[in-house]
């Protein structure tokens, strides 16, 4: 187990972690009866928001539009990053050319083709950091949407 | 991309992949309220069982003894696994000799010695194995706890 990280180089770490160009992140939402979901999709990390599309369709974008919330998890399980973010708008891929062109600038695909996709923007409240057990202490970066390093 | 993979070829990636040694497993459970949450874990493959040991009093252990219900994501994003389980028994780490050392075995720790710590049996009723876009179709392996191939 390497040494654990101090706080500034694991909010340095984190940022350019979620900035990698296609970049995956785990989202797990719930469904109105609790029924808990997951699945991983590509990342864009734009103006400090997670952003994901998905088939309006799909459970992630029926419990994301029920419930309004999220927990995300990027990286490998031992060099993780976990996110609890809020939906902070949804927005239909082909209606802000900024937002599409930043999610295809990181993304390695376009969904501003596709049919029945929507942009999910994602406003983090909680950010946690660690790679192993020695890093479960001081794992919290941000909380209640203000990052503490 | 490379060519979609025939189902019992997914197959047996999936029993391998969940047999992996020191593998870990992304975790997602609601709670009551519709909360999502989401940890990654070490994974052992038990008898067709999922099986995570994680102490009593965490987010994941109080979700499962409520709803009784997780979704689990193995593997990297663009080779995952992902498997709808229910709660099938909580074993005290300490108790079952057989369990424990099955875990040990494959995991890289063994918690039979920490305080606090549960072993969560977890059934599978739903597999599904993908790697990318091309095998969304064919992606279901189990359904209703039953193989399909």
């Amino acid at each position: 187990m390497s040494e654990a990280r101090d706080q500034p180089t694991r909010k340095a770490d984190t940022l350019r972690m979620l900035a990698t160009q296609a970049i995956d992140v785990w989202v797990a939402t719930a469904s109105d009866a609790g029924v808990p979901y997951l699945v991983p999709v590509s990342l864009a990390w734009v103006g400090e928001r997670a952003v994901i599309a998905v088939e309006r369709s799909s459970v992630t974008a029926r419990n994301l539009i029920a419930a309004g919330a999220a927990r995300l998890g990027v990286g490998p399980t031992r060099d993780v990053v976990m996110v609890d973010a809020v939906l902070e708008k949804t927005v239909d891929v082909a209606a802000d050319d900024a937002l599409g062109a930043a999610y295809a600038a990181q993304a390695d695909w376009d969904p501003r083709g596709s049919t029945g996709y929507v942009f999910f923007v994602l406003r983090p409240v909680r950010v946690q950091a660690w790679r192993e057990a020695n890093e479960m202490a001081g794992r919290t970066l941000m909380r209640d949407g203000r990052w503490l390093v």
